[in-house]
């Protein structure tokens, strides 16, 4: 029997170590959060969909250039990933106003927005990720201003090759959140996952939602939103 | 008897029209709010404080440079102004951690910042005054690119020549909110004012707090406050 060392544990995945230094493994729960840990519940099936979805397109960026921490799937829900350390900043992109940005800034869910936006949160659940701006992260030495310009850019990039992806589904990308990670090498690189847990996706043609809003906003069928994002994901892939 | 027209009244002063259509008069009232006007009160003798002290400083700022509002003091509480269109943007720039930003960000209050930190809210009281990104300002229209950067340089320029005037009074510029409007002509000029309401002044050898944060924190000698900064920068004017 195999003990595993646990390394750290979040709201959605569980990162073990291996008998590598460099890699560590990722293994996805069904466990849902929202509103900052105030909203809990279960979406079964969501750690094998988000895992095995994550990765397809987590594939799809590296082919196109994106450096990301996948190394190979090796369960439904565990993935082996390199080890990195996250940076503390949550990088939103949004195609369309809904969320946060709606009810901070009072615009209309749908709204499109006249270019995509990328905005920066304080990776921190005590203050409840907080906006920032650069001169915040600057100023919390989160980051340096050339990593800022590499995060947006590579932000921007992303979003331009998921819209695609996801056009091809059938499914509007209105918005999503990334996190990188630094490897041991000091290379930045894509992390955490990207999955209907972080994006938000509408049905193109009905504008039906198909992601966790279902959950935070108690709107059901969140497991079925989930396989169905999953199953179109797969058909074109 | 003249029956004067309101065009606005703020939660700190009123403006007037006059018979020179680009002319309005401001007059200062004693009343303070907090917290978004959560908090009321008065604060006695305010608006001949806060209206004689922001001239003094437009002026000295109009003295280097700065382009303001500015005409002409017509009485204690009074003054005539420019007419502008109020960009809706509050500019605040800030050298150490203070009130929201300290919350917000978890940064205890004092922390001497690396560099002056210039932060835009869009000026939105049933909103909260959120904070906003460049980005943000941008989709939502509210000014252009080259707007923001003539914003920030203003601002940090505003900086360092108030904390100069304010050094030379044995006060510490914390931190302080800008606003800036758009004349007939289509210059943006500094607009609104500078006074204890807006910044946060501490004494530089005891560190205590002389501006709005002894009403919104209730530490009392309000009055004196206010009172002990305008002699202070009288004295050096």
């Amino acid at each position: 029997m195999t003990v595993e060392t646990l390394l750290y544990e979040g709201k959605a995945k569980k990162v073990y170590a291996t008998d590598k230094a460099d890699v560590v493994k990722v293994s996805y729960k069904d466990d849902a959060t929202a509103f900052n840990g105030v909203k809990r519940g279960q979406i079964v099936g969501k750690g094998a969909i988000n895992n095995q979805m994550s990765n397809l397109l987590f594939a799809y960026l590296s082919e196109n250039g994106v450096p990301t921490h996948l190394i190979e799937q090796i369960s439904e829900r565990e993935t082996l990933v390199k080890k990195v350390d996250i940076v503390p900043i949550e990088v939103v992109v949004r195609n369309l106003a809904a969320g946060s940005f709606s009810k901070r800034l009072g615009v209309p869910e749908s709204t499109p927005l006249p270019r995509p936006i990328v905005e920066f949160y304080l990776k921190d659940d005590e203050l409840g990720d907080p906006l920032i701006t650069d001169d915040h992260a600057l100023a919390l030495n989160l980051a340096t201003a050339s990593e800022l310009d590499a995060l947006r850019a590579q932000a921007l990039r992303i979003n331009e090759l998921l819209q695609a992806k996801f056009a091809a589904c059938q499914l509007i990308l209105v918005d999503f959140k990334l996190e990188f990670g630094k490897t041991s090498d000091g290379d930045i690189v894509l992390a955490d996952e990207i999955s209907p847990d972080t994006c938000r996706l509408w049905d193109m043609e009905t504008r039906k939602k198909l992601d966790k809003d279902r959950f935070r906003q108690d709107l059901g069928n969140v497991e079925d939103a989930y396989q169905e994002v999953y199953a179109r994901i797969t058909a074109i892939s």
